[in-house]
């Protein structure tokens, strides 16, 4: 039963996330839908990161493995088209390759990549698609708060529920402001980390925005971090600001041409 | 009897257009509404650029007068607040100036400018805020195509409803190509004008996407100019790619900050 690695972009603000729940709308229950048409039977999908409803997706990852009907073989191509044509104006199928039995968008992955956009100035037209702000921020502060970053293992204090089974440690890959899109009026930042404990790109930003408008200050994130207590972190940032920005795969997942542009120089993340 | 120039960002998405019209839901109507609640009486809005259904806009810009009930005096700091009170999510009140008598944000406006964004990769989130293509553009071709309009005075081709009054003359105060956001996967087109006739920019974006997918020489334009036949021009792009980004008035009309800054260095426009 052949294997697939399935690339899609979302418009979060309509699902109740990411995960099939019976009587919701969901992604995972949209693609599953859709390949169940294409496979004439049930087909179970796999994503990379569990996104919360309110949460967009540029480019989530997922798998599949489909039987196609005997009377009718399946091409990469054939399941592309049929999924454009199949999947609601909110999914967006951007590629789908054959891989190896072995994988598992969740199990394989080794890094996650979010960001996070605050409206500096109101825009209604982009309302679903970051968290407006009505006050000035300090990037300096933000800034120093991030570099304290620095060396973090447990991430407890950032986690709204922490199951007992995977522990609270994390590796950040990398944890910035992206200051490019300022003269548009957004702020966005950029976080990249083995794994992501439940919540915690949002409280994250909710705490570093607790900082950039000055209600506290930068050190105080080396308390956090200790207590391990999530009170001591900021609020919950909401959904609309967040993306799922690129998923990251070990070498023998990728195609010829993903494994020179990972291998190639790294995207520019703005600081 | 006061007169104010507002300052408003929407998403045209859920309008019938800016203008006003009995039963259905325009970006006029909610404005008019709101400030009729406060001035306890109806308020008639005047806006610079009557976007259609599904337009949105950056910085419309409105003017109004408006007296308020001997009881309860109305500072530009009061009408500002209450207009975000009272304004619905997909409207952005973004700034509020007491002017002189004589202003009209139609009449007194001597340049219009408009945005066009072009998805080249599908992006589900944004999907209300680009037309979205599923075929590569030669951005030379369109650049080529670009130059061809130097010089051109009489838009009627370009136009799908053309007033006996006013005639079809326009005065073209840019228009190019904006690659700033390609990697993002998309391309703009910037386009300013004092004045532009209904659908101009629209089908100015039809035509120069039949020019860039190869379907039309770009030596074309001349043709369609001199013919001056609506026929001859390219489909009208669809309307949520649109945004109406900045409108340009008399010195006089401007606060001392934006007056520094209209005379101080334009704007980058990426080309």
């Amino acid at each position: 039963m052949p294997s697939y690695r399935l690339l899609v972009a979302y418009d979060g603000t309509d699902f109740h996330g990411w995960q099939r729940q019976p009587g919701l709308r969901s992604v995972q229950g949209e693609l599953e839908q859709a390949l169940a048409v294409l496979a004439r039977a049930p087909v179970a999908v796999q994503g990379a990161g569990r996104t919360d409803a309110g949460v967009h997706a540029l480019a989530q990852c997922a798998s599949f493995q489909l039987t196609a009907p005997p009377e009718r073989p399946l091409s990469p191509e054939r399941i592309r088209a049929a999924l454009r044509g199949l999947l609601p104006a909110d999914v967006s199928p951007l590629a789908l390759h054959e891989v190896p039995a072995d994988f598992n968008a969740r199990f394989s992955a080794t890094a996650r990549f979010y960001q996070y956009r605050l409206g500096l100035a109101p825009c209604a037209p982009l309302r679903r698609l970051r968290w407006e702000l009505h006050y000035p921020l300090d990037f300096a502060a933000m800034e120093t708060a991030i570099a304290h970053f620095a060396g973090a293992e447990d991430f407890r204090a950032f986690s709204t529920r922490v199951g007992a089974l995977r522990g609270t440690r994390c590796r950040l890959r990398h944890l910035a402001l992206d200051r490019r899109e300022l003269a548009a009026g957004e702020l966005r930042l950029r976080v990249g980390a083995d794994r992501f404990l439940h919540n915690m790109v949002r409280i994250l930003v909710g705490t570093l925005v607790e900082i950039g408008r000055g209600r506290w200050a930068p050190e105080r994130i080396e308390a956090i971090l200790a207590s391990g207590d999530r009170r001591l972190a900021g609020p919950t940032a909401p959904p609309q600001g967040l993306f799922l920005e690129r998923v990251e795969y070990p070498a023998r997942f990728l195609t010829p041409v993903e494994r020179a542009a990972a291998a190639g120089p790294q995207e520019a993340t703005g600081d």
